[in-house]
């Protein structure tokens, strides 16, 4: 079957710059993928023609007038721009003339107008930005990592739902582990919401863990951890600067002395290696999750190189059907697990008066269930390719 | 001049079996070290034989007979542990007994019963927690890194006021830049309190130069980065996380095959080298400021190698008169900064109904100022050693 893939080639900090020649890139390796390019024609064409690609046969233009600028308010993306290269991208969605859209546009912007035009799944308020983080033990699930500031502690708890919804789909596992993340392990850590949030997941069906602290993340405590997308954004960004700075140090060690370097030569296979393992680039590219659609949001500052792992990450997600088994496992857990938690009378911390969206179809390229259940392990949508 | 630091024995995870075998190894290092060893006696007698130090003269031990758990509540340790090993420590550093404290304890107990005893500086609610982070291009000192869970606006503004006034008493630097942490650099980013400390900031005399993000705490962008305690803790907790991930792997990528091996044999120089620069121990001990008297926190699992660098850190704060230092600084500053926001007509966020306390004398060992300026770049007290 054909992959077919809207991209907003506007968004990020290089437009098409970055995104044009990735698209390229990625059609040429992939002989299923067929590439919706949406933005200014002009300036989408002008790249084509750069990269030698006037003529491929599936990457087509779809003109769009507006752009959502990085520092647009989101009222601005979601009422003034209604002919933005992220909404027409995203409205290709959900008419189902794609099965996923990847953009590198401004977080807020992307979230508010996906949930504008795919709606939210039954029993989810607020989507969440999932990547799979590289740990000790294979990888930890972590959401939200920017797509909510300000969140409220059942807004964790959808977080948490949703999370195991996709290691379950994607993994295969039967109980993937909840961590909350907080300041300390012990139960009178962190503040009132995280409090409540706890409360929550102890008396939901939920395998919960308990707390874990920005440690676990690496370590592997938990196969997913839930968090504000303030926090969680945070740490992404704290660990790619930290990434960064130690693969330079390691440099900078080996370049110090005519001596040094030639260790370096010596040792040059083994740090090769690790630094594939640590590239960031490859680690671009995480799932806006609790739609109603797939949408892949990119790096703003992704080069082309990251932003084709970014679109790869779209397509394995279709490949593997993640979609349809998220919506499958939401539908077997979420009622039980929300049904759990009110009934331990706790629940009443809700306080947004505008609920999710119960009902409503699928975008029409959506089946409704997959005949074969995953194997184990099977790589998957939000996940770093394991290869 | 003798140095005297007290010495919360029964703090962290391993209390005695670590904080005294540091102690010992720290007083035989330095000879003009006293430490006074606060905690169960027996316990302490015990350690201390094992240590073969009995009759180290410079080691005094002051009995307490009550244990701060890592998990018993603030209330707890404030109101019902009257003796604790880390209120008596504490007090002997208000009675002129000793120039600083170090603990290992429970950091909000650490923290409230810091602020009973020693009392906040003149402009400031609540103390925060600083560490000079190593950078891309030096440090960048960050606060507060656990101390306080949901800040309010003007407590991030007093937290920009400290982190200016450490860096500008240690590092000479006449305007230190600051950074307000965030998920974007664009002003309309962050939640509300953000937004509103971001205002603050801008109306304030401080050198305030914008949002930050997580990994502009590594690349250096500004000498000081300010946040949210909650945020801070988990930036520091996942970059502990990360840094052990990466140097595991980098241990195992050398560690594959025979050949590998003999590859790391030749680069060992540089590894090691590399090794000692990433060391977490070294990276232990933090500074708890905003108080009327020096008190470092220690990690609660440090090792003793690690506890020692704790001592270490209040030792050369200490000797570098970093609290008279910060008092002036912030004798110097506060009030403009603070009028200046007020005269902005923004500050009408505060909420707090207990303000800072206004006077109150300095603890008796500590002078009131210092007749001689530091030089610049002059190694200090919340300050990694820069050996």
């Amino acid at each position: 079957m054909t992959v077919k893939i809207t991209i907003d080639c506007m968004g990020g900090d290089h437009g098409p710059a970055v995104t044009v020649p990735a698209a390229v890139s990625f059609v040429r390796s992939h002989p299923d993928a067929h590439l919706l390019l949406v933005g200014i024609e002009p300036a989408i064409r002008a790249q084509l023609k750069k990269c030698k690609a006037v003529d491929e046969a599936r990457l087509t233009v779809v003109p769009a007038t507006e752009v959502v600028a990085m520092d647009d308010p989101v009222e601005v993306a979601l009422r003034k721009k209604k002919d933005s290269s992220m909404r027409v991208a995203l409205n290709l969605v959900k008419e189902g003339e794609a099965q996923t859209c990847i953009s590198a546009g401004n977080t807020g912007a992307l979230m508010a107008v996906s949930r504008y035009v795919l709606k939210t799944l039954a029993g989810i308020e607020r989507p969440a930005i999932a990547f799979a983080m590289p740990s000790q033990r294979g990888y930890t699930t972590v959401l939200d990592l920017g797509a909510n500031v300000d969140c409220e502690p059942q807004h964790l708890l959808q977080f948490a739902e949703m999370g195991h919804a996709l290691v379950s789909a994607i993994e295969g596992r039967d109980r993937p582990t909840i961590g909350l993340l907080n300041i300390g392990e012990e139960v009178i850590k962190g503040n009132e919401t995280i409090k409540r949030a706890g409360e929550l997941l102890r008396a939901s069906t939920l395998n919960f863990y308990g707390n874990v602290e920005g440690n676990d993340i690496y370590k592997g405590t938990t196969d997913v951890v839930v968090c504000d997308g303030f926090v969680g954004n945070v740490a992404l960004k704290t660990s790619e600067g930290l990434a960064k700075m130690l693969t330079d140090m390691i440099k900078e060690e080996f370049g110090r002395s005519l001596l040094t370097k030639l260790m370096a030569l010596v040792a040059m296979p083994v740090l090769k290696r690790f630094k594939r393992r640590v590239d960031p680039a490859q680690y671009n590219g995480a799932a806006l999750l609790g739609l109603r659609g797939l949408v892949i949001k990119s790096h703003g500052s992704a080069e082309a190189y990251g932003f084709e792992w970014a679109i790869k990450r779209g397509y394995d997600a279709v490949k593997n059907g993640v979609l349809e088994r998220l919506v499958r496992a939401m539908e077997e857990n979420a009622a039980p697990i929300q049904q759990a938690a009110l009934d331990a009378g706790r629940a009443n911390g809700a306080t947004e008066s505008n609920p999710a969206n119960p009902a409503g179809p699928l975008p029409d390229g959506v089946a409704a269930s997959r005949p074969n259940p995953p194997a184990p392990g099977e790589p998957g949508a939000a996940l770093p390719s394991k290869a």
